[in-house]
């Protein structure tokens, strides 16, 4: 059920104050009592709302979808939808003449289930009690993320999409899809995104949760009302900034310099961690950390062959040369495997000074790739017909 | 003065409770309200004692001396004196007909100023009010620490060494010997310790502590009598863990398997954490974390290249080629400058899966390294006299 998207009716949707109410939001309700959505891990949710954003027009034939993925800590908002609007996320790559064209492409992006952006999440009311969920949201899985996404595509009457694509944990949710639903989509696009997480980097994930439950404020995640844990969060955000930037990015900005008394990488951590703590609702990280542990393509079949053997698109798989988060290899061997199992995939390294956020940097680099990926979904699509 | 060592006395000497007697341990005042420490940053310690050991015997003419320097959570205690003694952190290379041979050479290990094993740190008492230091203990230096072996030597006889050696930060503490006293040693051999702390070092070193005073145990410092900051130390322990290995042989021991609904690499950092919270002084992470960060060779002098200039014996530094958190580069780097002061500087490379933590497993590769440094400074003596 499509919503209406009037402030005061998003607002009692959380209570994560830090929700930030954007004029082109939209909403709609994928699940409910009489439809609920059953999740991976044996979870009911009875209630999911979707906030999603669209760019541009849908074609008649219904031909020129394309399905864009946030990362982590991302929302449904990757470029502003005119010169008064915030600017977005992905701001140089969505729009009229770039690579997702907004005068040829409809583009939707929706925030993930978990989040904290309007879709339901931790910080929703649990139609139980009223109540935030907080601890109480069960557990979910980028499956289930996929799974409220085509719900929306089906409400929104969307039988087909051109080209999926993301980074990162959108990477990670591009390639479920093309797992799950093979036959939806032309081509996916995973940009620094590996086919299951490492140790290493559920090691980090871990450091960063912990920081998030000793702070006091986290009160058991019942923390909705009050401050939080606003210095938890921050820890685990910097934690995660370590991550996505390369040793050599960081050196060369910050090196030994110092100011009020404070290293200035401190301060820069301090800065991006107590922003986020603003932003972003605490257990949602939490969460949204565990679905990125859990994240391995074979979770919906039988093995990891298996699940990349049912991969009938094209993939473009992009690694950044620099990424310690996800280092270029796990992408050059996850084509590798694709491959193996026949599956129309190829790789491409952007060659990047800035670590695993290259993909929220590098746009003159990732231009030629989109562009020349969506071209070859288009002439393929040509010969095909 | 040295001191008695007799377990009572050295109780009375530390407030933190996870301080391990050791039989063979040593103690010595090297500084008193008559002969104060003065600090690189200002402050003043009126006493300081360090905890030492040592292993076989000083030679007539005092010519087959070595310093060895443990790393920030290590002690006084390479390798057992016997049989029946705990194994130590160097085992492999400390005894007879080893790298470090005591049948040849009289070695010295010192706990490190600001330590919590026997040697004065935040948990020692405070002369003014005969409570622990805890955050008023002041701020210290790797150069401070060089200050405090100094003076040990000195009331010990020993006018000149062999050698200095030492991994990660015991690295670091050798180079600062080599800049502040480089007529006092034949050569110095530094393993995966560059010539300054980089950002990212920085940044880690933050979350570290920043959880440690998130936990509320944590108690401004005063939580001796207590249990202190177990959970935000074990965090911060956690964060060393993954920096000190690399991301594949993380990968390999530890991969995606799962023990009691946790992934593995989830119940060996709970291990890891903990282990350390029991064994370690919180306060004392805060400030050798502290001092890491301050670390740069170039402090006592005018510049980088004047401090590597000061070096006069032979330097041999050693990089892990999988180490992430002083990758090997910062090495050669340091080398190179060396070399380019005139300093008899050699780089070698320990090819390693075992990341930073490869000095402390890899001693097949360590042991040719050394026996080959150690050959050369011995014909080195034996050409110019």
């Amino acid at each position: 059920m499509l919503l209406d998207n009037s402030r005061s009716m998003q607002t009692t949707l959380t209570y994560f104050p830090g929700f930030k109410w954007r004029p082109y939001l939209k909403m709609a309700k994928v699940a409910d009592t009489e439809n609920p959505l059953y999740l991976k891990l044996g979870g009911i949710l009875k209630e999911v709302i979707v906030a999603y954003e669209t760019y541009g027009h849908i074609s008649e034939n219904g031909d020129n979808v394309i399905l864009l993925h946030h990362a982590l800590t991302g929302d449904s908002h990757p470029a502003a939808h005119n010169q008064h609007d915030e600017k977005g996320w992905w701001e140089p790559l969505v729009g009229s003449g770039c690579p997702l064209d907004t005068d040829k492409y409809f583009i939707i992006c929706a925030n993930v289930l978990g989040g904290c952006q309007g879709t339901t999440g931790p910080a929703s009311p649990n139609l139980e009690n009223g109540l935030a969920y907080g601890m109480d949201f069960p557990e979910i899985t980028l499956l289930d993320m996929v799974q409220v996404q085509k719900r929306l595509l089906d409400l929104l009457g969307i039988k087909h999409v051109k080209l999926i694509i993301g980074g990162s944990m959108g990477g990670m949710q591009s390639l479920e899809w093309a797992v799950t639903y093979p036959d939806f989509m032309d081509g996916v696009m995973a940009i620094a995104a590996p086919g299951y997480s490492s140790s290493q980097s559920i090691a980090y994930n871990k450091v960063a949760r912990q920081a998030i439950t000793l702070d006091p404020g986290w009160q058991g995640g019942n923390y909705y009302g009050g401050n939080g844990p606003e210095k938890g969060l921050a820890i685990a955000r910097s934690v995660g900034m370590i991550t996505y930037q390369s040793e050599l990015s960081m050196e060369g900005k910050f090196g030994r310099k110092r100011r009020n008394g404070c290293f200035e990488i401190e301060n820069y951590l301090d800065h991006q961690g107590n922003s986020l703590a603003r932003r972003f609702d605490a257990n949602s990280y939490l969460y949204l950390l565990r679905v990125l542990d859990y994240y391995n393509l074979s979770d919906s079949c039988k093995s990891y062959e298996d699940a990349l053997a049912q991969i009938t698109g094209k993939v473009m798989v992009v690694g950044v040369s620099s990424d310690i988060l996800y280092p270029p290899y796990q992408q050059e061997e996850l084509v590798e495997a694709m491959r193996d199992c026949g599956v129309d995939a190829e790789y491409a390294l952007l060659e990047s000074p800035h670590g695993h956020d290259g993909f929220l940097i590098d746009f003159h680099l990732l231009r030629p790739l989109i562009n020349e990926f969506i071209k070859k979904l288009t002439i393929g699509k040509v010969t095909k017909n």
